[in-house]
């Protein structure tokens, strides 16, 4: 197939804001070994946890995710409406993150502020917002009455700025606006995610301490929150809630490749990693199978487009996954932010 | 491919509540004349209107949906939230609903209970409740001061009973109670679809006279609401507003061979159709091509299934698109009912 | 003041809901011996709770409520939005309404319908609504698979049936059609009612076994939902989230007398009872003073009603009332209804 | 009534945000003619509207309002949820606005932040955060595209900043920071008001030129929003949706008298004004008809107090007013800011 006119295959690429998925692909197309990049995993209480940390300018471009470290928990049961294992992630998550606070040397009296980024009208962009209606706000009690707080407790607020369409002003200057006026030591900022794979939807959580640009996941650049424009550490938490239909398409021929490999791999001896072999390919799925990815996925693009619908998709329960992981993140936070919180007492604190 | 132990393979048949799609199935599987079916076409004001009757029992089997008449209302335009567009959808669907009330012999007076079927808790799903919300209902003012309504309208009443799990009683029964008592002399049940094509979702509206499986479109067999359970005629209007993951990927491949084999065909004088070609379809998707439908669905559901996802998936937007479509069913149903109420007065009379 | 055309000075009485302010103004007007009236009062862990049984047609007259009994639980402390003092009042009202149900022979296995009365647009009475949607419902697992079911459940079913404004039908209509065709062996009707006193709203808890007009507190004259309506027990649990605004004002010229009285009384070593002294009263306040109970409400009535306003007040904070009462309640009937539900799961069992 | 520890009667001032009663309770206090204070009256479609002007520091003190000119719109049809009259106050609000804006100078291309005080979780105080969701938000289009926008618009922004229990932030320090990175040329805040009269609660728009303390009308004071502290013009549109049950009574005995007064002015030819009588009021209230406002009102509040309740009341109608006085509110700016926006074409840019 001669594709002469092909200019910017760069739009073509999978959508994802995951670090974790956007490096296994970098590992699929370079190999193990990226320069500067390390990552190390581990499974606490059925709890995957991954720690990459990208720190060469090399390892940034093949992964196209900027420098910094990035955290990654992986729970398919986060699936499930399980309050019990949902009080297990809590606290795994509310643990890792206080470790983490600490580990970039952010004292316990840091005031906070949690922006919770995302569209409230639009369910599985709401998430950000959520998360900000049961953060537990302290930092007008220590600015009122500060002979009164109890130990324990450090000044938080917590704001949703909006999107654009709903005010017509940048979020990166709302919050800009926002951080000059009330001067907090760390933003962390709350925003729903695109993933490439459907299964990481509602099941993966990622910390990063690179910032965040608002809309980035779903092809809105925006104006970056980070160190740089805010003045103050971001540290942006997501959770994947939206994935392309060009993702779920070319995701699954994939998955068709190595499925069909496999069982091909039964009777032959020699065993041949599926995915990396072109006849193999070929002969599932013809000359399809032998496209690049890009390229694969420009085709699908072009055959989706003419049928005039944005394709970000999400689960059909999206109402109830983003009210779990709000729940989780929320609580995670109270956790986290405040020592005098723990898992006996959290219900009360948490609206 | 040699799959010994295939057992069901209906499992894997493609889900959609559309009859249309089904007959358009029916159709490339059996070619165009189906004993017993008609369907004809017109376009108003760039919307598509399809009638399909299914007359035969043989053509019940071949289209796999029961016996009746099936009037599609299809338009792009309808995801533009542009509500000048609505409105004119609005209007045309309310006079095309009308004149069908005539002729199935609803009269003038007829006692009309609207059903809106569905989990308001579930976004995708709360289109029934949500028309509900905005029906305007009237059966209490002719019972309480029969003297004081004026012409032009007919008691109408409406009733969202929920789902299942959230009431702990079957829809059916709670429906049913509900006839027994306020015995009205038909039922209109609006309820969430399930296409097969991610394009269809939020732009097409199917009205059928057949009744309704709640909760059929996606896989629980419910009991029926319908003629013979009901004991008044019962017609069911809905929109589809989810679609499979397996369906997405599926169609993605047809189209794919679709698109593949038309700039083929540039090149090749004789232009035989792509999608009854065999070895295009080998040449441009190798073994899988050569697939039959269900043997292709199979296959991918296998490979999706153990990513433990309920895949039924729903639009990033879901949200705006059930408000407008809600909108538009009960203005359209408004404007049906009651003579009184038109394009004019519509707004004073909408919740 | 000559009075002549006064007709019908019922309309200008007391508007409640509870039983126990009902008592209280019959006490005021017969004295404390009401023939066949009963009351016993007990205070548990800060709850004040009491136990009205009227056995007589004589007091149930003079009451102004329906024969039956009814348990009411006080305290102030509900005001509060404190989390540990609600699980205490959920805990204290489980407990009393499980012996409850034993007393008056209802099973372990009984199944149960609960109906969250009111309109769920309208704040102040969304009260049994927002009930049942936090209501724990397992009818339909002991009907699809009763093997499967743990022990300490029992069928519980739940609806919320919405308001003949909304619906068009009766609300003891569409009740009736349900428990017909679900066939509960008792129904719990859960609703908002009205109170005399602004501070009893959201600080009270009424048990009836009388069965309940929906909307009666309210001035709206509905068909009742009792044991003669739907054949089996009926069970109303109610909470008073509004007070009209004529009782306000009632009820502060009365506080206004006491208090001026006791004042007076410090230096009245005689120490008449204020409330009973027709002097005190002209001193204080005139002739209004010396107007009787019915008098009095029709002239406020007389001067608010020109004033064009409905005038059922509610407290500015509602919302968080409401959820916290719902909570309540629902947390309470879990707890009540499963015993396998119990204070240390009651989180995951509601929603 | 000797009252001997009276300290200060100011905490039981009427509490009223609306100028208009400030000011009759000034003349009832003071007389007709208040020194630099104007007021002229109209009628516009059964539209009520005064305005009101207070130029003087004495006429600010004695009406205890800020200088400045107060438009009040006046309107009881408007608690009849008829959209009819509700589209009129829109078209005269909307009229009226606009050419406010001239006469004070705001040019036609003036760049306007609209923000929307209040808590959203609290329907009484979610008003101004309403209204923002309906707002027309054009500045970003401006901003990103500023040749395709169409003429008619200007650009407008719009933000509801939350309250401080809900941010932690001081509501003025957020939309201060707001302003300042979006360099608006005048700032609309809309917000709830507290009214003195049941009566006006969802009846009455007022609009000040003054700018506004969030939440003063209900005591909180916080820092102001207005020229000084935001560098650009602030008016102020509010709408009275709670009054404090202090004030029901307090009105009530007020109009017991006039009611009682007039009554008696029939058998009276002299026809004495009642309220300026001090014989009558002894006649029919006693001595508490004695009493001056601050008396009876701390009189009153000393009574109500203990009964431990927050005591502002809303009516129990509250959601509906909210969402009818929000939807006037948006439709109007929309209109008034906009010259493409008109009557006709409302429904299709308000959300």
């Amino acid at each position: 197939m001669n594709r002469e006119n092909q200019i910017d295959l760069s739009q073509y690429q999978v959508r994802t804001d995951l670090a974790l998925e956007s490096h296994q692909m970098a590992v699929e197309q370079y190999g193990e070994q990226i320069p500067g990049v390390y990552i190390n995993e581990e499974e606490i209480e059925g709890i995957h946890i991954s720690r990459l940390s990208i720190q060469s300018e090399e390892g940034a471009k093949r992964i196209n995710k900027r420098k910094g470290n990035y955290i990654t928990f992986e729970a398919d049961a986060l699936k499930r409406h399980d309050s019990t294992f949902q009080g297990q992630m809590t606290k795994v998550f509310a643990n890792d993150f206080q470790r983490y606070l600490k580990e970039i040397g952010i004292l316990e009296d840091a005031k906070v502020l949690v922006i919770g980024l995302g569209n409230w009208n639009v369910t599985p962009d709401a998430l950000g917002p959520l998360v900000v209606e049961k953060i537990l706000v302290t930092r007008h009690l220590f600015e009122l009455m500060p002979n009164d707080v109890n130990e324990g407790f450090r000044p938080v607020s917590a704001v949703a700025p909006g999107v654009l369409g709903i005010t017509g002003i940048e979020t990166s200057d709302i919050v800009k606006g926002i951080v000059e006026e009330s001067k907090p030591d760390l933003v962390i900022a709350i925003d729903a995610l695109a993933a490439r794979s459907l299964n990481r939807v509602n099941s993966t959580i990622q910390i990063a301490d690179t910032g965040i640009n608002p809309g980035s996941g779903i092809g809105n650049k925006r104006k970056a929150l980070n160190r740089e424009t805010l003045g103050v550490p971001v540290i942006a938490i997501g959770i994947p809630t939206v994935v392309d239909a060009v993702s779920i398409t070319s995701d699954t021929m994939d998955y068709l490749l190595q499925h069909l490999g496999k069982q091909m791999d039964i009777r032959n001896p020699f065993g041949k990693r599926p995915s990396k072999n072109p006849e193999i390919h070929q002969h599932f799925l013809g000359m399809v199978g032998t496209l690049g990815e890009q390229e694969k996925r420009q085709l699908i693009y072009e055959v989706l487009a003419p049928l005039g619908y944005n394709l970000m998709v999400t689960p059909k329960e999206v109402d109830i996954f983003i009210e779990d992981m709000a729940e989780i993140l929320a609580n995670g936070l109270n956790m986290a932010l405040h020592s005098a919180v723990n898992e006996e007492n959290i219900a009360s604190y948490t609206n």
